[in-house]
């Protein structure tokens, strides 16, 4: 039978990256196109010493059903783990759990949009941000993004014109792709642009405990006085993705909307990660776990570029990342992205050309997106030679 | 700051059932308003034992990213647990694991509802489905449910009807909220009708396998052969509702949709309960565990039965329901049913008002569901013994 489907539906697509990374089952590639924490980051023993606790002493409280909002001293924790360096969360906020922060850009979207809206997004910026709000049939307004954060005219711009966007998504620290940090001022200035022009904020900071260099920067969350930013943090790249949990903080009125789409969707989030989860948040050292993941992504990409400097110098160029997973690599004029790409592949070696993270996937853009964070270093070095192999095959002249 | 919600949010409700139950802190109240199996019933034991091995022997493989159908061996043992007595997984299905099936409902409401399209539902059923369906903005047309299953004419007039309904959805197996059982005919008739109006099915069998008497009957699924339907099969009560682990079967082409929208939406279920639930389902004995449930069951419906014949007799009717959760509570005429739910509370007891499970619900109707399998049986006294208090307060003659 033909199903009917919607209009949105007819419009979605899957995730370029995804669909890429399942085809690879070749054990010989390399990948710098994932976006994979380090294995060697996860509290291994830890979740498994408290897992097997719990489910001994409370079988029950860790099996049966639980309330949408999320177990409530996971909020707690949840709570005063975003407000560790900075007042983050509000008196008048709320803290919600979710299924990962994936959740949080979706039930933003199905919230506030009706077919046809704009949303205003950093461009390039999060594929699966876009997947999703685009998903229910948003139209998304890209604004350039700048090493330093967002070009704020741009941002005004879209902010100002008809039809005002329902939100604006951006992830302020060590962007995915670009790797960019948006700088204090700039946050300051997205904030008061909201407020402004009455359009909502969704800062999603993944990313944010993993600073490998610099000073860390408040979030826009924490600039808020009127309820004008949601705050999404998550567990996934600080203790492991496969749990699947993140948090949400915004105002009150929205996270009662929110946690009654999450009743629809998937009644409340898996409740061993919540229990498992608030014991590491209360019972373990975060500051030296987040410590010993910073000394891992430091090495890793302090390497990565080293090899980059030294095998392509003056052929790829970027801007040094100061946490995150990503180098944003920009290729010389004359090689064009998609043959780099394909040719690397060949090779055995993913990348991810740039394009895919725009709103326009089908313009070719000068860059390919590099994850330090899952090769190990002997896969960073034959990747990097790979990488100079091709450049050399592609700019050497006919 | 004030949000501007899109139009599909101001029309959404919370369960009025999960508000209920938050509401419940008091330790005397007893509970014959929830939904929760039967505590005893999960395989604590086994999930303890297996999740412990498993975060030993592949850490990495239980806390890493996963793929978004679900962990390949779990699908594969979802079949086989699916089509243990019939065929119901066709050879040109696919199976994808979800976050619960509430996340079926959800993905299959977003897929092929745009708003003000229709959707045709028993009625009553399961408030859940409801919400998660107007929250996509269609509108339901309520088909009613004979104790033997829908009203065929009803439903073929709702089919021919235009606009024409995007899908049936449906739960043919000790339904909630009334416990009744779709006859074999009448699962035929649903099929034709399907085939015949080019409408799907979404056959939801949360409680298929929580049968306490009579002879189980094949699923819509089985007598599927044109991907008319979509099955959706659920551990939330079989093993443990906590997981959030449910899986779904259906045509590839909507299999492949659904796959893109949880990309969108939670990336991929809990990685733990996947791995836990696969080794469930292939080394243990699931005959046996299944048999352990339909008992405890067995023995508390009955004894539900047993009290209320006892001393609620001639006022109060109800089918006996073949299996699942719920007896679906006729009251007399005379008793308000609101009356009755308040006075219930106001002494302790909470029952869900029928009105509830109906597409207008604020239509009173004479029935209150009445859960069996989360209260003891001392509780079970007390509770009937409530109800029948109440019954006598609200018969007497002023």
């Amino acid at each position: 039978m033909e199903f009917r489907y919607s209009d949105k539906t007819l419009g979605m697509r899957p995730s370029i990256i995804r669909e890429l990374l399942k085809q690879m089952s070749d054990p010989q590639l390399i990948s710098f196109a994932g976006g994979n924490p380090a294995a060697d980051s996860f509290p291994a023993g830890e979740i498994r010493s408290f897992s097997d606790r719990l489910l001994a002493e409370d079988p029950v409280g860790m099996l049966q059903y639980s309330v949408t909002e999320g177990y409530g001293p996971l909020r707690e924790a949840c709570r005063a783990f975003a407000d560790r360096k900075w007042p983050v969360v509000k008196g008048a906020d709320e803290v919600v759990i979710t299924s990962g922060s994936q959740q949080v850009i979706e039930f933003m979207a199905k919230l506030l949009c009706n077919e046809g809206d704009v949303v205003a997004v950093e461009e390039p910026a999060f594929l699966g941000a876009y997947n999703s709000i685009r998903s229910f049939g948003a139209v998304l307004r890209g604004v350039p993004l700048e090493p330093d954060g967002v070009d704020l005219n741009a941002l005004e711009a879209a902010f100002a014109a008809e039809p005002r966007p329902k939100f604006f998504y951006c992830i302020p620290n060590f962007q995915n792709p670009t790797g960019y940090t948006t700088s204090e001022e700039k946050r300051k200035a997205i904030y008061r642009l909201a407020v402004k022009y009455g359009v909502p904020v969704l800062e999603d900071d993944p990313y944010g405990a993993l600073r490998i260099c610099g000073e860390d920067v408040p979030p826009i969350k924490h600039f808020d006085e009127c309820g004008a930013v949601v705050y999404a943090g998550s567990f996934s790249k600080i203790l492991c993705p496969g749990m699947r949990l993140a948090f949400c903080a915004g105002q009150k009125d929205f996270i009662t909307k929110l946690v009654t789409a999450k009743q629809g969707s998937d009644v409340h989030t898996n409740v061993w990660a919540q229990r498992v989860c608030e014991r590491i948040l209360t019972q373990t050292d975060m500051n030296a776990h987040i410590a010993r993941l910073q000394a891992i992504y430091r090495d890793k990409a302090n390497y990565m570029m080293e090899k980059i400097d030294e095998e392509l110098a003056g052929a790829v160029s970027y801007v040094r990342p100061e946490g995150g997973m990503f180098l944003w690599a920009k290729l010389p004029a004359e090689v064009p992205t998609a043959a780099f790409v394909q040719r690397c592949l060949e090779k055995k070696l993913a990348v991810v050309p740039g394009s895919a993270f725009y709103t326009d996937s089908g313009v070719d853009q000068p860059f390919v997106r590099l994850n330090f964070s899952t090769p190990t270093k002997e896969q960073i070095d034959r990747g990097v030679a790979i990488m100079a192999d091709v450049l050399d095959e592609l700019t050497k002249p006919l």
